[in-house]
């Protein structure tokens, strides 16, 4: 992964010439910015570790797994969320004070053990591409902190082909496991963006959702069992499918983020691989009008393996994006469908009567399998876009369906609002990627010229976001998770009591705080 | 509800002569037990609430709804397993020393109150179906207890027709919630064995799953949001479906059977009134093809909403249960299944074609529709079994379906060996009526001559089951909950962190230990 923006170097492109040409006419003047530090020119402070501490996590995982050199710190000093970027292009930057990379269970048990004796900090680190400052080298009340990377926990552990029961490590990325379970006849299907670089342990840390997830459900649906090790005691969960043996405690992990222990391994539902796949993109005249066949296929259930909804805003701006979804779908809004697996015929043809009793035109198979070439890629434009003197991000919140319409329009307000205050136009674009039978996603991308100091007009803007999304009765993430830069408004989501559970657990987990200081539940509120 | 048995006391029976003239055959000699002692000679110890306590519970609720009467205290003394009813029968007996009737949300508020300011322990009372001792009346270290009869908060709150996402006051039974989305068009389709008396609240405070679970997904999966009291504070759950807002906190409630809050409103997905229904019975060889049968079905999806295998035992004695399976289904093991809602001649079709394809051989509607005529009348016969001198009670689990058979031979073993260790024969059948893709469920139903005193070899013999069903791999429960007759089981299946999360859970939120004490988790723990 490139060490200050997204993914394979090699695959960094230019601004397409037909995006550049758009950008003025969107956002006004675009000036470059000054250019970004080289890795060799980074500024860190010293690690804090004492000899002792790096003697202690030496026993632990062997002085070949502890990495205090400049270029590990700073390739886990953050995750990929664009004030992550910005932060990477700066000279001083704040990293963790090791990064450490245990092999197995045992080890990461033993790297947590000496954590709490010694008063580090441990940041658990997957593939690195939270979004929403989970991996900040944040340590909280500690003299120092460490970086545990899970990258060496590889590999798939078990498989029960009888029972579609897959247990991987939590390590493992998506296309690691894909390729493991595909050498055997099965797929894992979850999808999400980050899907080349992310891992299996993120993915139930993060709650993540996976674009095939009209088909396959979110990664909590899929996962049957977890291990984890907490700084208190190990824990592995689920026995059995479809149990009342107590409240669920898997899904205390679901969505921790590391705060409350390190998963070692998930165990997921896996199918075999589909043979077939169809593709059909649709035309609609507008958002309201597409997300009324959204939800007309979501309550209708047995429908498409992958649907997404773009708003008029980006259906008119992938006409720019060449390779993209196409001229067809410049106009109204254009949907994109995907059926995998068994009874794909039936199943296009169920949902194609819902979206077309909704007002939708069929559009062909291209403008669909285009998306699906480009679907991972997404991240590469920001990167050309910064490089250009682009603010571009990023952020999803979900809601009933009764609520979509309002929820979006409170959004986007505050989105333009936010940097009007700046002097800066704005281009809000929106589309629904996840539907349920009661409510779907709303994921919106922004573009704006870099004004002023971009972190701080973002958290700017970023907060009225937030306050929006609470005040309209929307959810404070649908699947990037909470991390650091959420935190403040999760007791508005889930109220004093809400906090007051997870503090409990955090207390009795992980009474000394060692583990993601200040993710999910806000600094204050861990002891 | 019959106040010692199941039920409407007009609908209770006889046994049916077929009934009666295979019993010797099953079990040996079978003597009529004592008589039951009749409501109005139970003999109770008065209650233990002082005047002021009293007092402070009409300031609560309204003198009328504090009831220390001794039939309501009996009424509210137990739930409905066969040691409840045994217990029934006996002369002295014991119970709450009152039964408080709250009529919402601020008046279990208030309840919850006044029994932490007196130290007053507190059973939260829905439809009184429990059959896992979740409702015994166990005051652990206060001075009294009290029932909390959540029957009076009744009624649709609010239906959301866009989303298909109704709210329901917790103390609404089954039928009550049907009726009221009917006549609003909608359905949620939860139909457990309960069904006629068990209420919304008491569905998620046990993880309750449905006889339509293949089509309609257990109770947890239908639930979007949740209200609760807890002792020290109110918690509202559910803003948006679809969250990634940190660990999903509903389903900390789900499954926690009182002891963690009072839930006094759920909001479920609902889905308009099928329009279609089929019905589709099959004969199989045997148990394990019928299982194979399933698994197809489960893995494959889109199948019915109901599935159903009975194995050898089960099918074998259905000949004599005039108007249930019939004959034609006597020999092997047989599957119901109903279709209902959409493409329900596809779904047919599908599911088939896999039952087919594992040596089934389709046996026409009708035992089917006798199935679903007398679906929730089991528990009558339970009650003449009584009568007439035989102990007949049920128990689950579930597994992945790698580990089905092996787990359904270690319990029937372990029922046998139980039954034979105090000289009576038993008669063990087995159900499986819950797929999921990776396992299912197990339901046991065991016959066998009452001998000795009934609640001890009980005892012993369930004892024995647990023990097998954690040693083989199965959950100690997939529908019926933990309740106080699991309890001691429950750290086998979670480990010692998982008790310690319930326990610090427990003590955020109920530090006193009013609520439920010794459900879940075993009395010793809670402090």
């Amino acid at each position: 992964m490139r060490w200050n923006g997204w993914g394979d170097p090699a695959k960094a492109k230019d601004l397409p010439l037909a995006v550049r040409a758009l950008l003025p006419m969107l956002l006004g003047r675009v000036r470059k910015p000054d250019p970004a530090v080289e890795l060799a020119h980074v500024q860190l402070a010293p690690s804090r570790l004492t000899d002792e501490d790096h003697a202690a996590f030496c026993t632990a995982v062997g002085p070949e797994n502890v990495d205090a050199a400049a270029e590990a710190r700073i390739r886990h000093a953050g995750g990929r969320s664009t004030p992550d970027l910005l932060r990477r292009r700066e000279v001083h930057q704040v990293a963790p004070d090791a990064v450490l990379r245990p092999a197995d269970h045992a080890e990461v048990r033993a790297c947590l053990d000496v954590a709490v004796a010694r008063g580090i900090a441990v940041i658990p680190f997957g593939g690195g591409t939270s979004v929403v400052g989970a991996l900040d080298p944040e340590r909280g009340l500690h003299h120092a902190v460490v970086s545990l990377d899970l990258r060496r926990l590889s590999g798939l552990i078990r498989l029960d082909e009888i029972s579609g029961d897959a247990v991987l490590a939590a390590g493992t990325t998506g296309p690691e496991a894909e390729a493991l379970l595909s050498a055997r006849g099965y797929e894992l299907g979850h999808f999400p963006q980050s899907f080349r670089y992310a891992t299996i342990g993120g993915f139930a840390a993060a709650r993540s959702s996976g674009q095939n997830s009209a088909g396959n459900g979110r990664f909590d649906t899929m996962v049957t069992g977890i291990r984890v090790a907490t700084p208190t005691g190990d824990i592995e969960l689920g026995r059995s499918p479809g149990s009342a043996a107590g409240p669920d405690l898997i899904r205390i992990f679901l969505g921790s983020e590391g705060i409350f222990g390190v998963i070692t391994e998930v165990r997921v539902r896996v199918h075999p691989i589909p043979r077939d796949r169809l593709f059909e993109s649709w035309s609609f005249p507008d958002f309201a009008s597409g997300a009324e066949g959204l939800r007309g296929v979501a309550q209708q259930g047995g429908g498409p393996t992958v649907i997404r909804l773009s708003d008029e805003a980006e259906t008119a701006v992938s006409l720019a994006q060449v390779g993209r979804i196409g001229k067809a779908l410049a106009k109204g809004a254009s949907v994109v469908t995907v059926y995998e697996g068994e009874d794909i015929a039936e199943r296009r043809a169920r949902t194609g009567a819902r979206l077309a009793a909704a007002g939708g035109v069929s559009a062909g198979e291209g403008p669909a399998e285009e998306w699906r070439k480009g679907r991972f890629d997404g991240p590469y434009l920001r990167d050309s876009l910064l490089d250009a003197g682009v603010f571009c991000e990023t952020l999803e919140t979900a809601t009933t369906w009764s609520n979509l319409k309002a929820l979006r329009s409170a959004v986007e307000s505050a989105l333009k609002a936010g940097f009007a205050d700046v002097g800066a136009k704005s281009y809000v674009m929106c589309h629904v990627s996840h539907i349920y039978p009661s409510g779907a996603s709303l994921y919106f991308t922004v573009l704006a010229a870099l004004r002023g100091e971009p972190l701080r007009v973002w958290d700017a803007v970023k907060a009225r976001v937030n306050d929006a999304i609470i005040s309209s009765g929307g959810t404070i993430s649908h699947h990037h998770a909470v991390g650091r830069d959420h935190a403040p408004w999760l007791r508005q989501e889930i109220g004093e009591t809400g906090i007051r559970i997870l503090s409990a657990i955090k207390r009795e987990l992980d009474p000394a705080g060692v583990l993601n200081p200040g993710a999910v539940l806000p600094l204050e509120r861990m002891h």
